[in-house]
């Protein structure tokens, strides 16, 4: 059991797993990196394939696959046996969650193979399952020992992967405070893996910083980190595209409302916005007729995600300058015709 | 979620649950008790029956229960709603990790119905479910935030379950402290119950003490916990005898050892064999043969166990006086022995 949320994070170059004890600790891996990583791993004992996605994080599924490795491993394990989770998201949910109930608590260490996790999620200390469909119904608070975060393995995602990274990542700069828009917007780096790995270090610092202050979500100060993420989860689910394209409209639309109540200068917003367009990126700013929604599938699709408070006020995030975001209650109405003005609603 | 391992403890002679919210609150209780408690849960809107015993913490059954538990109460809860356990150890096992687990961990509440339950398991902070028949391979640490002890409810059980109770309790009490056998030995309570009772508060309190100091077992303080449980586990696999009775016999088999081994008075010892002896319950000392164990069997036992550090040795608790236990590494080999000589091992 590891109760500290300040995880140290290594970054590198290139995989290195010389850290782990080939002959003790438990890897489980996505398929899809396997092939990558395979010759590293070649003598391990105890290496554990899944395929990474939400049907993993099913919890009829996912049971029954923690049944599995209580058998495989669980048996043998120490309580200083790792758990070393490597693969995106849906893996580092999977695997952080049974490693945090197996023996009440093993050593868990994610080595994320995404942007999305070495920026997001493998930080912070939560995991989650689906149960019937609903997303992330239950799950643990369970930060990892350790993240390893390899360049190289990284820069192996597909090019997309590196557009979903970029929705967070941004989100994390402008919660980062006077200078750090500045610095992406001076950076000299022109790709976007370059971008994403010249802002990782700060953006994973900030999440650090604002988790450490609320690490169990009793607070509010974690309620930031949902920058973005109220039309996002709309536009996911509506969708069906990345969450962190997704994500960056959801910001853009934050952003876009925080212009009209005044809480942001226009400069301000299109400083952030050539930002995004200097990165070709595609979004739909100028293009949203495939999701444009009625105004009852929107108030629908608000009111599922798990962060409403009841049937009338959602929290929303806006942004006043970097690094002064802030969460605010609005009502579901004044969301829908502010989404209405920004052309998402007919 | 709860992170206090200092939880509240009430202790009232009667059932009394205007705590709860009836509305929000989800109760959990063990069938065999709703019988006593119907009346006070009439207009209870979620209440789910299960039967206790350890089918109710096997993992397929459990995680099958937790999937109809989100699907009925777990999309209404909210954060603040509370699940509330009543019912001996397996139930509380199983509700706290529900509650450990629903939207990352709500409130958790116990009622032990059971001695047992009121005085060891519902205090401490552990859940535990049983994987492919290996007890309580996953778990995770989530302490109540209140516990409320009612009397009548523990009156109401079998004679048995007093017996039950009886071993933890005499564990506690010589764990407690100078003056806490003394307190025993003249307690002027006659029953069973009486004693248990009146011993309660003094022995939940050390409970609290001993865990607050080392709430997720890292420091070794929980070890002396153990006091009677590595020949009481024993016992209890082997003759499939209540737990509460196998840690009174493993109790008496430590002192027997501590004695042997010069760390406890021969007087102190006799002492609290008279008092098990008032009590009028019927132990092993005199009449062992139905529990003689072969020495390949007894070996094989106590390494299956998950206290075993390895093939050789094995923690063991012994007690110097009340309030000086103490654990030690003992090899398998001299534990084999000393089962000899106290008449367990043919």
């Amino acid at each position: 059991m590891h109760t500290n949320f300040e995880s140290q994070v290594f970054y590198k170059e290139e995989v290195d797993l010389s850290f782990a004890d080939k002959d003790k600790d438990l890897l489980i891996i996505d398929r899809a990196v396997l092939p990558f990583i395979k010759d590293k791993i070649k003598n391990w004992k105890s290496v554990y394939e899944v395929d990474g996605g939400e049907y993993l994080k099913d919890w009829k599924n996912a049971t029954d696959q923690i049944q599995l490795l209580c058998q495989m491993w669980g048996l043998s394990a120490h309580r200083n046996s790792r758990v070393i989770v490597c693969g995106g998201g849906s893996v580092g949910d999977f695997g952080g969650f049974f490693a945090s109930i197996l023996k009440r608590g093993l050593p868990l260490v994610h080595v994320p193979s995404t942007w999305l996790a070495a920026i997001d999620s493998a930080h912070g200390g939560k995991t989650a399952l689906n149960v019937g469909g609903i997303k992330n119904q239950v799950g643990t608070f369970y930060p990892a020992q350790q993240v390893y975060i390899f360049k190289n393995l990284l820069l192996h995602q597909a090019p997309e992967r590196a557009v979903d990274g970029f929705g967070e990542c941004l989100k994390m700069i402008l919660l980062n405070g006077p200078g750090a828009m500045e610095s992406a917007d001076n950076t000299q780096v022109t790709t976007l893996d370059e971008f994403l790995w010249f802002h990782l270090k700060g953006v994973v610092q900030k999440k650090y910083d604002i988790v450490f202050s609320d690490p169990y979500e009793t607070k509010g100060a974690r309620k930031i980190l949902n920058l973005g993420h109220t039309l996002g989860h709309v536009f996911e689910t509506s969708t069906h595209k990345s969450h962190g394209l997704c994500v960056l409209q959801g910001l853009i639309f934050s952003l876009s409302w925080s212009v009209e109540k005044g809480f942001l200068d226009q400069e301000q917003f299109h400083k952030i916005l050539s930002l995004i367009k200097s990165k070709n990126i595609a979004i739909w700013q100028d293009s949203k007729d495939h999701v444009v929604l009625s105004e009852y599938d929107l108030k629908k699709l608000l009111l599922a995600d798990k962060k409403s408070l009841g049937s009338n006020e959602l929290d929303f995030v806006f942004v006043k300058n970097e690094g002064q975001a802030f969460c605010e209650k609005v009502a579901v109405d004044d969301l829908v015709s502010e989404a209405r003005r920004q052309g998402w609603v007919k």
